[in-house]
């Protein structure tokens, strides 16, 4: 159990966010991005209407399509039938950015034969350069004429930045005797860092759920996916994720606590921390994925800012880079977390599938071999074991290695 | 004036952490460091006993050299003769950490013949290794016999960690018609992010100061310049600023507020000042020091807290490396500060010797020249500044850029 979400395993299916029944997609280039073999902009659109539930970035700078989201979703009661994405411009310090998102919708509804709010919009890339809407305008038609349900990865691939591999998931899970089936899709590489959403995300299900279980669970599994994920410590202005739920898999809506909640719950739960590992493991100029967790806290909250203060040093990202096992780093890391413990209680090992190593016992090092270090530290994926004896809590939070290839993305990104 | 401090230029003079009257330094290799052409030993002691003040970090790990510090300027009411630092080794989560940093200050007061709580140490480098005592006891006396005002920077040269360039600065001012000194000497280059305090910083003074105006004055000059510096985010384990002052200038001793502690603390405020620029411009791999102000907040920690949010950002830095104007990124670090003020009336500035470009008005983007911006970010100091048109407070934070180097060189730090 992790912040009241039972943890299970699931089988992964085909499908990505069309795996639920009665979703389509889409995806080309329109002409923001010069690269023509790359999709800049995508449309998902749902057969019936949805239920919706979405959380945004905390950030102070909000990205115009965010505010539109909320706005549209305000207007039809958290019911919508599909957004329009994309990418190369995130639409954000722009003075005309919310009538840039509103038009947006508006093609996209009027392709579709829908009524504009029905529609959210998303943008992600560069900040404060004007939103050219021509692009979009003139390929609605051909964007809306292509929705099918085999389009998933077109429209994974519009909404891509620095990302170097498409990060999809679905499982199937029963409730009340109906099969169901979650699926998402994310983007996101850099300006990683978020608080209460993330960067763009979109999941759609089959399963029947009302709009405020959907925001409930929601809310749940993203303080402990999402929000533990930390690429740059940098919160981006257009994080967000959508949640949409049509209900076509035919179960008893869930409209309240209990088995069937606790079922979707823990099937959202794994398809968003199979996302977070996703982005954590293709962050920007990353070679390596780095997985913290902080057990024997007193209390959740605790256990997270532990955690995620690993994962955001700097330095111990470098070591890990370099492959070097200099923990004092992880201690310094914990030591700097904004959190009530003991320092010197805190045990720390690292592992990987090349062996497990502890390095620090009740707050000092204890000897290890350089050369089993380097066997562990070799792997791609590296956790971090933090156990800190001062009570049940635990969390996990995720990240990667800083790189040169971090620095030689970032120093010049706009061109 | 910031945080009470008047803003007053000074001439600097020769001698470092030695100019004030009767202070003397010496440094060497005892071999904690193999390369033998650089010193890991110093030791700087004034002919008097002095008033002290001191500031430490505030992260949970503190170095066993630090607790000993405090220990040391407890037991004797804040008076001390001198301190004896080390690097290559933090001697931190060692379990006999104490007893070692004792020991330190044992062997360095024998050799000078003074009650070992006289002495305070110090001590910068790996954390979680075993500090071995035999090479400190075995050059003691050569260190102690060496003891010069001429041998300043052989003390700096013991303290320099990845520090490519020694930092040293003092001035000269006068009180009550006597002609003081100020004196300093600090190094630092990586896990540098201060919080109360900053990586390992002395200064000393001839000016006779009570022990409570001279922890008064430098906890508010602590707040406006080492505090407001960042080069990872990473706070240190070991960050501690030691002001000495041994009287020996001849002024009426400064006890209370006044003019007499006005001139003192601007004098101090300068000196430090100048060392928090110093440390920001020669950060892990930087090749460019980044200047933040932030004006027009409505208080002085709001200030800090926008200006210190951009100085840290990760992608900011990386911009800035590849001389790129990505204002977004700004944008994207004020809109995630942690302060409470309206993101929709910031203006940003850009600033170097190669001219002033305007890049954001009222949160939103301002045409400017590409070509213009490039000159700029030409420089090798480059200035934001930020207006928030929300009040009268103001604050400079301090970093550099992030760079290939800075990864080359965390990542295989240890050997």
């Amino acid at each position: 159990m992790i912040n009241g979400i039972q943890e299970k395993n699931f089988e992964t299916i085909e499908g990505g966010v069309c795996a639920a029944k009665g979703f389509s997609a889409n995806g080309l280039n329109c002409g923001l991005n010069r690269d023509k073999n790359k999709n800049d902009l995508g449309l998902v659109v749902s057969d019936v209407i949805c239920h919706a539930a979405a959380v945004y970035t905390t950030n102070k700078v909000k990205g115009a399509p965010l505010l539109v989201m909320k706005r549209h979703l305000e207007a039809n009661g958290g019911m919508i039938r599909g957004f329009i994405a994309n990418s190369k411009n995130a639409n954000t310090c722009n003075a005309d950015g919310v009538e840039k998102a509103e038009k947006m919708c508006e093609l996209a509804a009027k392709a579709l034969g829908l009524s504009s709010t029905e529609i959210v919009p998303a943008s992600t890339g560069v900040i404060g350069q004007v939103l050219p809407i021509e692009p979009i305008a003139d390929h609605i038609n051909e964007l809306a004429a292509g929705l099918s349900p085999d389009n998933h990865k077109k429209a994974v691939n519009a909404i891509m930045t620095t990302d170097t591999v498409m990060k999809e998931v679905a499982v199937e899970f029963e409730v009340g005797g109906k099969t169901c089936r979650i699926g998402g899709m994310a983007k996101g590489s850099g300006m990683i860092h978020p608080n209460m959403a993330t960067t763009l995300n979109f999941i759609t299900t089959d399963a029947a759920v009302s709009s405020e279980m959907l925001q409930k669970a929601l809310s749940a599994v993203v303080k402990v996916t999402y929000n533990c994920l930390s690429v740059d410590g940098d919160t981006s202005t257009n994080d967000c994720v959508l949640l949409m739920a049509n209900g076509l898999a035919g179960n008893a809506e869930i409209a309240a606590e209990g088995e069937d909640f606790d079922r979707f719950q823990s099937a959202l739960y794994y398809v968003m921390r199979c996302m977070t590992r996703m982005l954590a493991k293709d962050g920007e100029g990353a070679t390596k994925l780095i997985e913290c967790e902080c057990a024997g806290a007193p209390d959740l909250d605790t256990a997270i800012i532990v955690a995620k203060s690993v994962i955001r040093s700097p330095l111990f990202k470098c070591a890990v880079f370099g492959e070097d096992a200099n923990w004092g780093r992880i201690l310094c890391a914990i030591g700097y977390a904004e959190a009530d413990f003991e320092i010197d209680k805190v045990d720390v090992a690292l592992s990987s599938q090349g062996g497990r190593i502890e390095v620090c016992r009740g707050g000092a090092g204890v000897d290890f071999s350089e050369d089993e270090a380097k066997v562990v530290l070799a792997a791609d994926e590296i956790r971090v074991e933090i156990e800190l004896h001062q009570g049940e809590a635990s969390a996990t939070a995720w990240g990667c290695d800083l790189t040169y290839d971090y620095v030689k993305i970032n120093g010049d990104y706009r061109t």
